[in-house]
């Protein structure tokens, strides 16, 4: 079998209306980092995880705005209350498996307490997402690791981001077929300015798989329980409100794509921006400072590009991974899940 | 031009998977009870109110649990606090349009002090959602009047449902096409039981429209503000909790449609169950009784219906509107909003 | 019975440790304006409306950041969800009766409708709060109208606000004992400045009353149901979030005079900013601008000046009310509350 | 200097009106267990860990409905989104400190996984509450370990429940005070039965403290920030969305004893029914079953218990506590932390 894979776009189908960034990904908002840690071994661990940096510098003493949103809580995400009443993050973001948030919390501490400049740092709010492997992963296992999570930490970067069957989605299973990790970005004129904003996701949800209107539900048994993490990340100078909106939009997206909303599905959406102004340093937080913000009336075309980006995602994830063979932690038997199977542009 | 339209499942798009009721309509879960108040007049009004009735008995003895659920809140949707905190409703519940809640709200009220039994009563959550129909009715001229929207509520009857440019839907616009009043139903099997879903919507939002995988932004400038409300009843005994949860469900059918899910955009859902054995009697709610409730792990389906349904019932509100010419409030002119064209089944 | 009525400072008891302002009232932030109608006739009406104002100008054109609470939603707030979607008022604030609120939506419209500037005005998000003053006002009747409440809006004022039994607060009852309007304020020292905050509430909710630690609830059989709207306004620069956490710090004030949080309650509160530089006026919502903003670190002193403004202007509404003898709507009879009897300090 | 404590009961103050159970204790309610472990070694470790069970069963399997409520959200509450969608919890409770969330989650997992009877379980949403030690305990050096944590889970026992300067609270300081472990209980008479109601608090928060009316701030230097966890067990049968409101209520209680609710406070309150009949069995997870529940307009005097036990408990915390010397994590120095000093009743 051939597994090499193409984007969705490069299949000739591009959601939504907004330009794509260069690279297509989250990466083309700048700063942004990416790492992966993926941990395929023997015949049981098809595990991992995936860290998402806002900026280079420290993200503990330079915060930066953000908004989370849910669509459906079954899930573990770690860190969410803080986000809501603060309106910020202060630390990498996390991608891994349902067991392992402890562990991604861990990572993420020893993280921020190692870094120069936090030596007196006695609160730490550790922000992880999570989807269920174990369709192809052990995952009672406990892997990956503490030292491994920080892997991926350590490892972000800008640029290109692999995306398909590695880290958080090394193990993950969307609408039957192999999901995973997929990324895409779109360039947003608002006023005079035009934005920046990205999406990844790591997908592991189910339902009806529905792309550019072709209903793909009789590819594999349907398989509609699962979660997906979406991470936003925009230059875009917003307010820790407007981010919450934006971060709402990204279930269109989802929707658009087939999704059951099961009630088994832990489906969370997280937005920072990066833009410099809004950047929450500690000055800044003491006392009264000038933070530029887009009003209500103009971030629609950011929502609505939200929407575009993260329905573009999905469809990478699933287009970019190929067919794996792993262990069903709840039946203790191995499995296969298929890639999925688009037509090519060219030759439709 | 023939005005003779067709719902969409006759035009051969029948969203989703799930079989619809007899009527293919919010009244399928039986009790439940529909009227429309319909103010088309002399060149400038065109509005109305619709009144949604959970039952045909005493609202406001015999309450019904129910769940709410808002995506976009650029709206004025009344009684919304109470319907969380205590997880009913009592009251019948009103559309209209949105300078208009608090005429709607006085029609409620006049129609629960006026009902035999309630002589003693003090306290009344009267539930009012509306969209702005300003883009063909003279919103500022204070119609539909109390008396109007009293109509809507007297008139509420069983059976056949009429969609498309009637009661809240007389003046509203989607797509920049003529929307209105849509509804659907869903016979969802649950265990051994089959159990009946229906939507009603009032549409008046915007973004580009797909309509069975194919993008029709092109048939209208595009036009991506407004709102939309959503009114979602079951035959299924759910608790607040999962009818919340099922209310939510309503907006992936919204995002499927194409929604742009912009800054200007009001969009609720509200979810009630009609089930006798939940209903909230003086007796039940001031002592223990034993409440069926169907378990978090079985309400799946009824997500998914609910889904499906309101997708449908959206399409019907655009299918079954027609060309409609109005005033537009904000320009102060005359204006004109087309009705959908889609292609029929058999021409395809 | 002498109804000569002291404040509650007056009397010796000065909740917490800020300073209040000249007029120790929610008119001590520049700019706000207090109106009451006041509804007392023959033996059944006991009812009335008291309108607050951000500021003097078109609210419309130049909104103000605002934040929203609910801690027990048994209640009829109108416009909650559009304010926390988009972190602002645009209309004055009514509060009124249980089955006013339609009406108080009408009068906040023609009042919206008329002014200056909004002739092209097409949606408009009325703010209406209530409690129930069937106790003492047979509230079935229909009063205020909406051209009495209309008055209220009219007649806002600058200046000393009227306490006790007046406007919203003619019919209330708090602890079994006549309550209805009161206020507060502080002077807040942050940083180098000194911003100042004041709270406005119509008391109408029971527990067992507690008065500089001395518990009261022997002084009438205690009554627990009902419900408080409170209002604050400050002219610290701050950001909806921060308003909405400002808002929910009232409510510490509220269980420290002894509240007993009854299912039958109403607790809403409202916070807004007057700072001129926050306001929103059509240019910064259309596109990016600097808009001053406290930062997270500096915000306790206002979160516990809130608290304290709250306490005390609670025992004001109770302190400066007098005996009323109405109807109780719900027995059909005739009714008398007592207003509270504190000891002077003076007496002490 | 005698530390021979005293419950606040014991000295002449007895907050509220209902009666407390046998012991006065979380524990009183049948079922629930309570485990300390206490890392109290050399000059720097004052930490630990406190595990709450709500019954002696499988928890995964049989899980109990329980409500969430947030009053400020700087804290790294794990588990919250999922408590909240499905209404539930399914794991002990473990309360900790700040950096030690991670571990407690790994505990948690470990001790479900091993259970029997759960050898298939792939997915476990560990509840981890914490407040910040940091003012007494070497908060970077990483203790309690999970083996630590995992003995708090093991050690959990029906009985006496050790409070002050144990567990979770070995290190916590209140009100500049020492702080840690309390717990109160109230009997409840609702219409014929009576049920019983249990609080267990980890206080950690500042504000200016009242005892029975008494301000206490000039006791030591005020210290404003931290955070408060408040877990409440009752025996009534109370769906998901009444624990919820019940869990709000406890704030009240904290409000009471003159917390300041700041910033950088994490407060959060978890209520959990223990009756047999609300138990999510496997086989009512999966279809309809009978749930009783007590109605919404008998729920009030539970909402006051919950009030009244709190501010009891959290009396408690600081009364049984002892003078601490540790070390100040953020200053790098020895620190030393007094307890309380209250008259005794019996000199009064």
């Amino acid at each position: 079998m051939d597994q090499k894979r193409h984007r969705i776009r490069e299949l000739g189908f591009a959601p939504g209306h907004f330009e794509p960034g260069l690279l297509n990904a989250i990466t083309d908002v700048a700063g942004v980092r990416v790492g992966h840690v993926t941990c395929h071994e023997g015949e049981r661990t098809r595990t991992g995880a995936t860290a998402i940096l806002p900026h280079g510098g420290n993200l503990f003493q330079d915060k930066v705005p953000a908004g989370f949103a849910v669509l459906n809580g079954f899930g573990k995400f770690a860190g969410s209350t803080q986000i809501v009443e603060l309106g910020e993050i202060e630390t990498p973001i996390v991608l891994t498996n349902t067991l392992a948030v402890g562990r991604g919390i861990e990572a993420i501490i020893r993280h921020t307490l190692a870094q120069p400049g936090n030596d007196k740092v006695v609160s730490i709010n550790a922000v992880v997402g999570e989807t269920n492997d174990s369709r192809l992963n052990d995952i009672r296992a406990a892997r990956p690791s503490v030292d491994e999570i920080s892997l991926a930490i350590d490892s972000a970067a800008s640029g290109l981001v692999e995306e398909g069957g590695v880290g958080a989605g090394t193990g993950t299973v969307a609408f039957g077929l192999k999901g995973g990790i997929g990324t895409s970005s779109r360039l947003v004129p608002v006023g005079g300015e035009t934005y920046r904003l990205g999406v990844l996701v790591q997908s592991n949800y189910g339902g009806h798989l529905i792309v550019a209107g072709r209903d793909y539900a009789r590819l594999a048994e349907h398989d509609k329980d699962g979660s997906i993490v979406i991470v936003l990340a925009t230059d875009a100078p917003l307010c820790s409100r407007n981010l919450e909106r934006l971060a709402r939009r990204c279930f269109g997206g989802l929707a658009r794509t087939g999704a059951a909303l099961s009630n088994g599905s832990g489906d969370y959406a997280l937005a920072f921006s990066t833009a410099e102004a809004v950047r929450r340093t500690p000055e800044r937080r003491k006392g009264v400072s000038a933070v530029p913000s887009l009003g209500n009336d103009a971030v629609s075309p950011l929502f609505e590009a939200a929407i575009e980006a993260t329905e573009e995602a999905i469809l990478n994830s699933l287009a970019m991974a190929t067919e794996t063979r792993g262990f069903n932690a709840a039946t203790g038997k191995g499995s296969t899940v298929s890639a999925i199977s688009l037509p090519h542009a060219a030759h439709r």
